[in-house]
């Protein structure tokens, strides 16, 4: 008879003590392929238990895979697989990179440009892009999501519309009638941040081989997203007052074009906002050529220098604007919370491709938001760092008249948003050695590489002023100018 | 010169006083096209303001496209477009039919079929499958909450790595040694749920025009998700103990197959689990033609029959299974957190997809839920919701055995989970009628045509117990089998 001892003081029930002690003698090899088990009837009285207690460890063994026949008849130590040991972690039984998909592959190679590593804790950070948590109203927000895990846990915790909802969308659409977008919540449909927005908008409208038309520079995961969508991206260089329209319109007469990708307020990376003209003629064109524009809204609500350009979505009288908002920006990153306006008829098809690909978002965050909202905190909020960010884009302002002034060096002046770009003509070194230069000094920027799809450029760094102090700013911008110079003595 | 006044007590500021009534003249139509405004300095005479307040005034009217030259000169009202007016909400101007992409037609195709209306409010709901929000444990998790906001909200805030936090991934990989699956953080990538895992491993691995072979029944969004993703679905029968494998290797050898989906244990709809020695034979026919296994473990954690099937993950020692879980069908469905456990090789790759496509996960949602599991609360939650459970499975086979016993009705009998389907051959009505008679008794159930894509099939309905208790389930399955019978004299 087999060694198997029952302890009538262990937590483990009877059957799982038979069921376990059997398993490690296999594990063991104790047992061993083959071998025969007592019968229920024999091990039950010989361990003096009941005999389903027996029958039920050996049906527990059967189904884990370690015995051949049924409980009944006599059972069998069967040739189990063994389970995975921490030793098999990095499994190579596959070539990946053969399985990968073509779409992978496109996404990929637009990628290539951009695999730059940023720097953990560097004395003045020019990278990031997002709002500086040190303004964030956590404890208002906190608060927010209390009220609603306590009055109304089932619907924060529940699947939802994929639309997103109700109460947010009508929120939101109230809220964009202060950018002079008069909406309902039929135009609404949420999404979990802008950048899951507009591979939403690409799934449901790029045709396979079809163009973006964006700007040249643009935002840096544009056409990774576009490549992964099947698409490719027409650039047009961007001017101080908006996209080149002769260029524009070339394109379009010229390429399948799905869609026209815009930023046109306070642009990543440029900052720089396209003119109320520059944003009627792209509305006059994209209508002629029968092109829906995607307006990209990331910064709309940091308007801080006294100029109101509105969306190109408020003159949309045709529906041919979708615009993508986002709260990321402003408010917390980590919430992942956007919107598309749109079309209803449009908002529909996006929501079936949302409800397919995504099946829900995340109702509470969309319930504390809109308790936020309709607290008006969010109107206090964007006051307080108005003031903010504006104090840094005039320091950044100024240290760059100062100190940027020079024959080689341009730079872009936005008037609103956080970033800016610092253009150096005819460079002796490469963007590499530049970016590593200032790094050693202690000073993080991005590289333009991410932002041109063009390479046979200047260097252009990206200047973000979400994560600085207006002494840092003029210190960090000091340093630049003092690494140009140096390498073009 | 024309009729604007200041209001000093006003709480706009000068500026804006002065701007916002030459617009609304010109929205009146006062001021037309081409009509010359006075110049600043007569204007700031004359309301005795000075001269830069009208300038500004002017400048924000130009930057919104009222007037046609810039400050300094006369200035003229220009023939701006109108902004979207209430009565444009349901703009037609563009056909979107016309201009969907052919990813959305292939997946509107595949989704017909599905397109129930669920009721709202029916007496007995054997439709919502998630979770009893009557054991929700919302109390705990909103303390979860408040813990991480209150010690470390920059980081719950905060975009995160695109693999998901750090710490939330050790905490999975633990958790899934409990399923004898054993790995480390570098084999997991957290998603917005599994639907969205599944999405984001099908852009991965799926070639166009490849197959994805899967059960017949299956998950009804597994057939619109891979054709968005440009694939299409190769069904197999599914049996008491598994898929046939005489059928699948006839697939496996005659087409190009990207993957394998399967959901082994508690399958949805049929609650039916795949046997052990099934599952080491799907394992090793897809070892031997090298196509990866998807395996969607969407109940996992609802054993509650004694039967310990482990996943075929456990199994996996050369990397080919990916593992899907998500926490919406225990705990909260709207907390929108799913992972993924595969060869860190695939991983990498799945989390450059997550990067492009979605950004960043909610870093909130998942510390919050280390914390619950942690705090050992996930443990404490299971156990009680394994009892009534089971106590529901328990009722609904009961009461299966009682009314459903007839010639013409077969049902599948789960060992976990909380669905099963009931199969009524050669009925002499349709499924619409059924469902429509069944909901006009208070009944709700979900059709078969969701779950098979062969339609040349009898009638087959899915019952899911986690939205009824166990009285109203033995009423419900008494108006099945009377609707049944009603019919069948």
């Amino acid at each position: 008879m087999i060694l198997v001892t029952i302890d009538r003081k262990s937590e483990d029930t009877l059957h799982k003590q038979i069921a376990k002690q059997i398993e490690s003698m296999i594990k063991n090899q104790a047992l061993k392929d083959g071998d025969i088990l007592p019968s229920t009837r024999a091990l039950s009285v010989h361990l003096e238990v009941n005999r389903t207690t027996v029958c039920k460890a050996y049906e527990e063994l059967w189904s884990l895979g370690y015995i051949e026949s049924r409980p009944g008849s006599y059972s069998r130590i069967r040739n189990r697989p063994d389970i995975t040991s921490s030793k098999n972690i990095n499994e190579t039984g596959i070539n990946w990179d053969e399985k990968l998909s073509p779409s992978y592959k496109r996404m990929s190679e637009k990628m290539a440009s951009g695999g730059i590593q940023y720097p953990q804790n560097c004395k003045i950070d020019f990278t990031t892009l997002s709002s500086d948590p040190a303004y964030w109203p956590v404890e208002e927000f906190r608060k927010s999501i209390n009220r609603i895990l306590q009055s109304d846990p089932e619907t924060a915790m529940s699947y939802e519309d994929p639309k997103g909802n109700m109460e947010f969308r009508k929120e939101l659409s109230k809220y964009l009638g202060r950018h002079q977008i008069y909406i309902s919540e039929k135009n609404i449909l949420v999404t979990n941040g802008s950048q899951d927005a507009i591979d939403l908008v690409l799934k449901a409208l790029l045709h396979p081989g079809d163009t973006v038309v964006c700007s040249e520079p643009t935002y840096s995961y544009l056409p990774s997203l576009v490549a992964c969508n099947g698409g490719t991206t027409a650039p047009i260089p961007l001017t101080d007052s908006g996209m080149n329209i002769h260029a524009l319109e070339e394109i379009l007469e010229n390429n399948n074009c799905s869609l026209l990708y815009t930023m046109p307020s306070f642009q990543n990376p440029s900052g720089l906002s396209i003119s109320q003209k520059n944003r009627e003629k792209l509305l006059e064109l994209c209508s002629l050529y029968n092109v829906p524009i995607l307006e990209d809204g990331f910064l709309e609500e940091l308007k801080y220098h006294g100029e109101t350009i509105l969306p190109i979505k408020s003159m949309d009288s045709s529906g041919i604007v979708i615009y993508v908002g986002t709260f990321s920006k402003i408010l917390f990153p980590g919430l992942r919370t956007g919107w598309i306006a749109a079309s209803p008829k449009l908002i529909d098809r996006l929501a079936e491709i949302r409800r397919v690909t995504r099946l829900s978002g995340n109702p509470l965050i969309q319930m504390a938001l809109t308790d936020f909202l309709k607290q008006g905190k969010f109107e206090y909020f964007l006051k307080k760092v108005h003031t903010r960010y504006r104090e840094r884009i005039n320091a950044a302002m100024k240290a760059a008249r100062r100190y940027l002034s020079l024959d080689y060096v341009r730079y872009t002046k936005p008037s609103g948003g956080y970033t800016f770009l610092v253009y150096w003509d005819n460079p002796p070194i490469s963007e590499k050695q530049f970016l590593s230069e200032l790094l050693s000094k202690g000073v993080a920027v991005s590289p333009g590489s991410l932002y041109f799809q063009d390479p046979s450029r200047n260097i252009c760094v990206r200047i973000s002023l979400s994560k600085t102090l207006p002494d840092e700013i003029e210190q960090g911008i000091k340093i630049i100018s003092e690494t140009i110079r140096e390498n073009c003595i």
